[in-house]
């Protein structure tokens, strides 16, 4: 596919937090679009191989990074000249890294997100985290099904960019829009980045399902029904149902449902073939997200208010409390019957 | 996973008319639950073999149909004594078979409808022509992610009863519930129809996108912007968007695009590899039925109404007029920058 001529990025010199695959990717993205881009690592190690051999080879390995993209891992040289951040650090590391450019940033910087999942301890999203770190800022999220690897080949991809700041969010589509991957608009950033946590559940039931065996109509149910479930949740923490019916509801459950490479599917798989999650945690270094989210929902601070997430609460059943996972199928399918939107506003 | 008994299932005697894979696996879901059902075929020479052989080798092989199941290809016969009816013809010929009902049926009979697609002369859904062959009654739109292969080997799946006549979604819920086939009921059947409809051509999409090998995140993008531009076109047909983001939807369209054997999917994954519909039609006996929905999308008789539906478009631009199924995916990523769910009320 031949590549037209876009228009002026808006943006002068970008930093991008977090050097993992898909930081990585944000920060070609922004590259590819004339942006002079710094990528920062939490490890200098890390920095200095980035600079020397000009591919991130341990988490996208294969894909060379421009002339216009440079390394860093000082906080305070990283942000000399910036008028654009995306953070892409990992929910549980975000809290500390972000106050590690509390001095550093400069003080009217709106702050991009592309973050998911919650932080475990406290259940906070990345934009709270954020706003308890650096303070209140304009902030947008942007999350959508885009997994790094494709993003990085210029396979298309569309994601939104979430923010109550229609202009910022207006900046972000122009910043990071191109042929290949396509930004929309949203007022929603909360549904935004609830969707992109709350998934990884679902993802692991759809997984269960698939270890089990149990078909396509089984896993689009599940897929179907599970954002129903979210969207009762985002409701009542604020977001709008519609948020979860997009982009970054069903449309990312969608990649990871179907995706061999997702962990919390995986992880969904093995315990659909008869392992225990203490047997999966034993061998791994880390814990696929979607099992510390299904914890905390059923948590003592969940605040879930009484909201019906019935999917969720088998997957929770099955990962902590032993139930047999063809068990948990069969109650699911035995409920009371019921409407099809029911308690959704 | 072993069975509990269900409450009564409301109904005595129910007939099926069609007996494809999807006929006779309503049929056996109606046996099972004991109601002495009969499964109606066009063709004589095919009861005869039902009755036989007691398995649909032809459609549903390798599933034995119970004792209280019986065959007829007699309208007359076949009606005798019914309280429920569940109409799975192919939508092209269902006029003509309703026609042959016309004085059979007992004259209140509700009719629940488990065909999908449009009639491509009219674009009459099948509600519609029903009501046109057999008069005003009560109706009810059976839809939902249901391969019949797997219903039929007691795999779960979840399907709507939608009808704007509560009680009568609710009978059909009671008559069709099982542990393995749970009914949501839903009060919008012409959404249920629409989404059974135009899903196919959603479905034709992201199969060209497979055959072009794009990944993930565009196969993603396509089923969750293709569900938008289906709650756009349905709106203006007085249904709601809520039921195409629902299992008549998204989640049949799910199981579609995820699935090896559907073949909307098919005939756009080898039309994605290179090869012209007129190639394709030379050498298949039937069509895929989206390619017949996105010529009457776009046909004089449309009545889109200036609805925006940009997939559907770019999938009729590359059937109809020899686009370059690459070029239709740049031109989708390139449309101007808009926000997530413009169009939609």
């Amino acid at each position: 596919m031949s590549a037209e001529p876009r228009e002026d990025p808006g943006v002068q010199r970008a930093l991008v937090l977090g050097d993992g695959a898909w930081g990585t990717t944000i920060a070609l993205l922004l590259a590819w679009r004339g942006i002079d881009t710094v990528l920062w690592s939490a490890f200098p190690e890390q920095t200095d191989e980035l600079r020397r051999t000009r591919v991130n080879e341990r988490f996208l390995p294969g894909i060379a990074l421009p002339d216009n993209m440079s390394f860093s891992a000082d906080p305070h040289s990283a942000s000399e000249g910036i008028d654009f951040m995306v953070s892409v650090v990992p929910t549980q590391f975000l809290r500390s890294v972000a106050f590690r450019f509390e001095d550093a940033l400069p003080g009217t910087l709106p702050l991009v997100t592309a973050t998911k999942g919650l932080e475990i301890e406290t259940l906070r999203r990345p934009t709270e985290i954020l706003t308890e770190a650096l303070g209140e800022r304009p902030m947008c999220v942007l999350s959508g099904p885009s997994h790094a690897e494709e993003v990085a080949q210029k396979l298309p991809a569309t994601v939104v960019a979430a923010s109550t700041d229609e202009a910022l969010a207006q900046r972000v589509q122009t910043a990071l829009t191109s042929d290949t991957f396509r930004v929309y608009t949203l007022d929603d950033p909360i549904g935004a980045e609830l969707g992109g946590a709350l998934k990884n559940v679902i993802a692991i039931a759809a997984g269960i399902s698939d270890g089990l065996e149990l078909g396509d109509n089984a896993k689009s149910a599940l897929v179907t029904r599970g954002v129903v479930e979210m969207a009762r949740v985002a409701q009542t923490r604020g977001a709008r149902k519609e948020t979860l019916f997009g982009l970054a509801g069903i449309g990312d459950l969608i990649t990871t449902c179907c995706s061999r490479h997702s962990r919390n599917r995986g992880l969904g798989e093995q315990i659909g073939r008869g392992r225990s999650l203490e047997e999966i945690l034993e061998e791994q270094q880390s814990v696929a997200e979607g099992v510390w989210t299904t914890k905390a929902l059923f948590g003592p601070d969940a605040e879930l208010g009484g909201v019906s997430m019935p999917i969720a609460a088998e997957v929770h059943a099955v990962l902590f409390e032993g139930k047999d996972p063809r068990e948990a199928v069969l109650d699911l399918m035995r409920r009371a019957p019921s409407a099809e939107m029911s308690g959704l506003a």
